[in-house]
């Protein structure tokens, strides 16, 4: 499927390419791994602290990703929307996700 | 299965009651599905920003459930360690655990 | 002191009206004698939960300070490098100082 | 100044020895003049990314003193509290702190 041709896509974002997608959805796999591995550790009763040091790296994992999305969206969706007239509105959602991120 | 006589557990670990332990299953369920969820805005090429809000609300759902494993290990598990007398190390490993988190 | 008159400041900058700078300055001198009501209570024996809870308050108010910089910063200085074709730089940057916000 | 005796002394609390006391407050000495270094760098229209930058050192900065007394009071207070029956009560305290830092 090509995701240039998608019309549902909203006007103000920039297509991610499939090389894009693919390394995004490998890392979320291997998250989604290392949550059912906690899962795993919960049942077999292993040690908290252990647990929580996964949990840990399991948020890193994530602060990762949302990182990388992050600057993908300002060097592209920002940046269009700063040529075409709407940096206004665009800076006040990147400041709003960047607050969500730095709870 | 009764995890009191498990006897690989953790000497330091107060074993978790089947209720404690399907209460975390749960939440880390619920968060494995978050997790395929934000796979699929990715490969939908939802809105960076809508992803992004996703993300932290699945950090937000993680930190919640590392709280709740940080609150009972401190009463259960660091309670013990006090009394038995090796509180020196388990509040070492707690700070560690908090440092990690907090990053 | 007219700042747009200052030959030092750095091109990549737009300058602070004075409004701006005075608005800034505040709320870091309201930091500035939170910092020392935190000595008084270290000197003062005062129980350590209380003191805790008023330094997480001084994080607050200089995470504050931190983004309104930050989106004065976004909406005007890398607008600004966007415009004149210095973005790639700019977002560098940009990301570099959230994630150092974020540790 | 003897701290042990005085009366005004919350009794959860183990009061911090001279050297305790004089450690934390040259710490907080050095926050106090990097809040009035940013002063300055704001008031000579210094680049927003190094007054970020220097403002996420002392959000650093902050956060190690609080580790430090978190991890004495968690080492002295909690402990004493557990082992006067009192745990409950200091637990929850404990993670009600710990929640406002993570922030």
């Amino acid at each position: 499927m090509n995701h240039c041709e998608d019309n549902n896509i909203d006007p103000k974002m920039i297509p991610r390419t499939e090389e894009e997608i693919e390394s995004i959805i490998k890392r979320l796999k291997r998250i989604e791994g290392q949550v059912r591995g906690v899962q795993k550790m919960v049942e077999d009763n292993r040690y908290c602290v252990d647990v929580l040091i996964q949990i840990s790296a399991i948020n890193a994992a994530l602060n990762k990703v949302g990182f990388n999305l992050l600057e993908r969206h300002t060097k592209h969706c920002v940046s269009k929307a700063l040529r075409e007239g709407n940096g206004e509105e665009s800076i006040q959602e990147l400041m709003h996700v960047i607050k969500q991120f730095s709870k």
